[in-house]
């Protein structure tokens, strides 16, 4: 599992530029949501049928580290992987670069909670899909 | 009814300025949405509880014309009236105005649903609250 | 040039979900701008070198008519082509599709300014690239 | 200065909101931010004019912990304080509240820098009224 690594391209929205000439740091935020929903999807796991099922995965801590400025018109790549599974838990962490060169790192502290927000096991689809990647 | 005008103040977000040195105009969406629901909820309407009692209002339609820029480091004021109320739609009127100068004007129509997303009446509570304003 | 259609894909967002089970309103004014900005882009245009040369196209008005909810969990097709070219300004016309099913239609209009916020006439650039899709 | 701390308001806008029936965990970003301009402002420094004068206070490192969701339809409080000041940085700590329930923690690490992107010493404005805190 920790040698698997997934793939993400983003290309910085207009809307998410700042008046300081760069994107707004908070934009990555629904960037990684992104990558990580990607990655869950390219397992076989559609994140809209983990919730149908009556699962959520929310976030209970998420920590970026901004290294380079990110600038709109080239793309960012940002590479994802899980970096430690609990019962009822999940780490991804990831970089965003941009042309090449590390611009941030984050981690993403992941609770599966049902319908009443009680903290609750990973779906079996969602543990056997992640299973096979070890 | 015509008459009334509601009064709010938003104050633009750094996040919310672009690259060009001005608020991105995706961001007055947000705001006149927020300045409607504090339209009703002066009329006593509370919009958590329109929806927790099974009412949706959604937009169908919205229009903005931008005048001038507004920037970041001052205030916002919002007028917000109803233009149009029908049997199971509302439409309201906005102007947005910094340091006195008009900057833009917004309307937008709203569609009263139930859960299943099917056109309702609007709820009693909130016509009742808009009749108190003609 | 009114024949010519760009095929812009858009995987909705979580964060851009609300809590009536939609894809928020608002969500759809980043997207048609990513839509617009691709538009330039295949002809040629690339929007950040727009800028550099001194040149913003901002929006004047824009208009928004939704018809169908769009969900989180599949990709919208968004069709864009010129509506509308003048001097010193441009009109775009949108759909937005899910599965096959019309969900709401656009209309952005554009000035070119200059640095200072005037109005100029568009870059040589844009406008030859316009003028062979017609 | 570290008994100093700002208490600043903010209302959830149902735009933030996601289809989970929770206030989307990205939208806390621009609060914090909101809040630690608010912060700078009843300081006698405005975010606007450091902007103008040269200096960006940029994002380096951000760490949030969700405990309880946030919901819309009543008051967030975000309690802020400096954490720790350096020649070039400087860390903001803020607690989140929704009727009186710690819902989140977050901080915040600035670096200042000039329009080239270079790291610089604090503004001398920025420095005595951060002086006159403790």
């Amino acid at each position: 599992m920790p040698g698997f690594i997934f793939q993400h391209v983003v290309q910085p929205r207009y809307a998410e530029t700042d008046q300081g000439g760069r994107i707004h740091h908070s934009a990555y935020v629904p960037w990684i949501e992104e990558a990580r929903i990607g990655f869950l999807h390219q397992q076989g796991v559609a994140y809209a049928q983990v919730e149908a099922a009556g699962y959520f995965l929310i976030v209970r801590h998420i920590e970026l580290r901004y290294r380079r400025p990110i600038q709109f018109g080239s793309a960012v790549s940002i590479e994802t992987r899980i970096e430690k599974q609990g019962h009822a838990s999940l780490t991804f962490a990831y970089t965003l670069s941009q042309q090449d060169v590390l611009c941030a790192e984050a981690h993403t502290e992941l609770a599966c909670v049902d319908r009443q927000g009680k903290p609750t096991v990973l779906p079996e689809n969602l543990k056997s899909a992640l299973a096979k990647l070890s």
